[in-house]
C-alpha cells in the first residue's frame, strides 16, 4: 500500500515541478502532509512545511486530485488516504522550541525597559508596508531581537553599522541602545527615510539617511567604511547578490559581519544552496550562524494582491503569523569581495519561487 | 594613541600567524581582549573569544610581551593599555542568550520525564572519554537537546538514523524516545559499542552496532539506507570529509538530513569557510541551520595531556564549561554526493589548528 503511494507521490512531485519549475521531492510532499497534522489554514501549512509557497499551493491541488487531502470550504484537511500514508510510515514531528525565546536563542529583556518601550512607541507610528518595494516587516520584538543578536556577537558596541533597506526600523532600535559608533541607512522608500530622519533628529541619533535605489552602486563615501551591516533582501538570486554584495562592499575589511534574513517561503533549498555557493565561492565570506524562524513578519495589507494569493488553492486569510525567515550571520575573511556594479535593467523581485511580492 | 595600537596589533597578528600558521586578524585579538572583560581563566577566554585555542594561546603571549595583558599567577588580566584600547574604541558586547534554553532555541522538557530520567541514569554509568580517539562528550542535557532538535525537524519519527561515532550516546537517547524506525551506530571504541549494545538489549532498542574505524569504507549494508545521520567529527578537513562524507553516503536519497557539531576552538573561520565550500561544492548539500554554542562538552580527564595544554600560557584548570561547538544541519539535494573511499594512511586528528586532541 505504502509502496503504491510512494510511486504516486513521486508522480505528483514530477507534475508539481513541471508546473512550478521548482525542484520538488517526495519529502516536500511529506512536509506538506505533516504540516496538515498541525493546521488546516493554507498560510500556516506553508510556514510549517518549510517549503516554497508556490510549491505548496500547486502540491495541495495535486494532492487533492489524488485524494491525499480534501478542501473543506477554506479549510485544508488530510483525507483518510493522506492520514494512512503518514501513519503507516509513522512519520511526524514534535516541536521542542523554547517557549521563552520562541526558538531564537536570544531574548530582548537585557536591552532595557526604556529601549523596548520607546521602540514600541516609534513602531506604533510607522508607515505601513507597501507592495511596490516587496515590503513586509518583522514584529517590533524581532527587530529588537536582531539588535540583541548583533550586540551578543560584539558587532554593535563602538561599531559603524549600515542598514540596507530599513523597512524593519533596525536603525532606530540601534539608535535607542546608544551603543553604536555610527549608523547609516540606505532605503528606497521616501516615506520610510522621512520617518527615520524625523525620529533620528528628535532623539539625536545622528543617523545618516540615503534615499536611493540599491540597483545603483553605493556612493563612494559608504564603501569600505562599516563594521557591520544588516539587510533583509527579497529572495531572488539577483536581489541577494545585490543586497548582500552591496553590504559586503560597505564593510571596512576582514572579520566584519553581515546579518540578513532568508526565507524558505520564497526560496527552495535548492536556491538556498546556489546562494550559499555565491557566499562562499564568489563573495568568499563564511556563514557563522543560521537561526531558523528567527524573523516573524507582521501580515501586510496587500496579501490579497500578491502573487501567492493568486496561486493559493483556497482564498482565506492567515490565522496567525505565517511568514518567517532564518537569520544568517556572515563574516568577511581574507580575500573577500563585494559587488557594487549597477544592476539597473533588472526586475529583482521576480523569479519562479518568489510568491510574497 | 589608538592608531599606534592599531599598528601594534597588526604586527602582533602577523607574528601570531607566523608562529601558529593560523590566519590571524586584528579582530581575533580584539575578540581575545573583549573575552578578558568577562573572565580571567584561560579556557574561558578561548570560549568567549570564539577564536582557535592555538591562536589564543600564542596571542596572549604576544599581547603580554606588548603589555596589553598581564599574567597574575594563573589569572590573565587586561593591562591599563589593553583596557585603554577597548575603551577608546568603545568596544564590547552584552550577551542576550535565552536563559531558559541557553541560547539553543530548543528545550528538552517535551521529551518526557521518563526519557530524561532514564537517560541520566544511562549516562551516569558510561565509559569515560579517552584521548586515543579524540573523545570528549557533551553533557547529557545536550545529547537530549540534539534529539529534540532532530525531532522538531521531522527527522526522528519513523526515520532510520545512523550515528557515526557515538561518544555522546545519542543512539541510546533516541532509543528511549521510541520514535525512530531504526537506529545504527558505527563507533571505533569497543568500550562504547559494548556499553551501547548492553543498554540496547536491556531496553530492547534493537540498535545495530558496528565496531569499526571510519577510515575504512562503510559496509555495503549501511549505504543509501538512512534518513538521518548524526556525528561530531574532529575538525581537521580530512576528518570532516571522512565523517560527513560517510554520513552522506549512508543517506537514502534526496532531502535527507545530517546533524553534526563544529567548533571554532579547533578550527578558524577560514577553515570553516573551506569546509562550507566542501559541503556546497563537493558534497552538494545545503546548510539549513547553524546554532552557535549548542553543544557544551563535559571536561575530559586528559586535558593536561592534550596539545592545547602544552601551548596554554598558564597551566590552570578550566573554571566552567569551556569547550563548545555549533550544531549544523545539512540536507541532501538533487546531485548530492557522499565519500566512502578508504583513508587509511592518514592521521585525521592532526593539523595546525587542532588543539583539543
Amino acid at each position: 500500500m505504502v509502496i503504491i503511494m510512494f510511486e504516486e507521490l513521486a508522480n505528483i512531485a514530477r507534475k508539481v515541478e513541471e508546473k512550478t519549475r521548482i525542484p520538488t521531492y517526495i519529502r516536500s510532499l511529506e512536509n506538506i502532509l505533516l504540516a496538515l497534522t498541525k493546521t488546516d489554514n493554507f498560510w500556516l501549512v506553508v510556514r510549517y512545511s518549510g517549503e516554497p509557497l508556490n510549491l505548496v499551493a500547486e502540491s495541495l491541488k495535486q494532492l487533492a486530485n489524488n485524494n491525499y487531502v480534501v478542501f473543506d470550504g477554506h479549510r485544508i484537511k488530510l483525507s483518510s488516504k493522506g492520514r494512512a500514508y503518514i501513519s503507516e510510515l509513522s512519520l511526524g514531528y514534535d516541536t521542542h522550541y523554547c517557549t521563552n525565546c520562541k526558538g531564537r536563542g536570544i531574548i530582548i529583556n537585557n536591552l532595557g525597559d526604556d529601549v523596548i518601550r520607546e521602540f514600541l512607541e516609534i513602531h506604533g507610528n510607522r508607515p505601513k508596508a507597501i507592495q511596490e518595494y516587496d515590503q513586509g516587516y518583522v514584529s517590533p520584538e524581532v527587530t529588537l531581537a536582531r539588535v540583541a543578536l548583533i550586540d551578543s556577537y560584539g558587532d554593535l558596541k563602538g561599531r559603524k553599522i549600515l542598514i540596507l533597506g530599513d523597512d524593519d526600523l533596525v536603525s532606530l532600535a540601534i539608535g535607542l541602545t546608544k551603543k553604536a559608533k555610527e549608523i547609516a541607512v540606505v532605503e528606497i522608500d521616501k516615506r520610510l527615510t522621512d520617518y527615520i530622519e524625523k525620529i533620528s533628529s528628535e532623539h539625536g541619533f545622528n543617523i545618516a539617511v540615503y534615499t536611493m535605489d540599491l540597483r545603483h552602486p553605493l556612493p563612494e563615501e559608504l564603501l569600505g567604511r562599516f563594521d557591520t551591516f544588516q539587510t533583509d533582501p527579497p529572495e531572488t538570486l539577483k536581489a541577494l547578490k545585490l543586497f548582500i554584495g552591496r553590504g559586503i562592499s560597505a564593510l571596512r575589511g576582514e572579520r566584519c559581519a553581515g546579518y540578513f534574513g532568508l526565507t524558505r517561503i520564497d526560496a527552495s533549498l535548492d536556491k538556498w544552496l546556489e546562494f550559499q555557493r555565491m557566499l562562499t565561492n564568489d563573495f568568499r565570506v563564511v556563514i557563522t550562524d543560521i537561526i531558523r524562524d528567527f524573523n516573524e513578519y507582521i501580515d501586510w495589507d496587500y496579501i490579497d494582491q500578491m502573487y501567492g494569493w493568486k496561486v493559493a488553492p483556497v482564498k482565506v486569510m492567515p490565522e496567525g503569523i505565517w511568514f518567517v525567515s532564518s537569520q544568517y550571520r556572515i563574516e568577511t575573511l581574507r580575500g573577500f569581495r563585494g559587488f557594487n556594479d549597477p544592476m539597473l535593467d533588472e526586475d529583482i523581485y521576480v523569479d519562479e519561487e518568489l510568491a510574497s511580492a
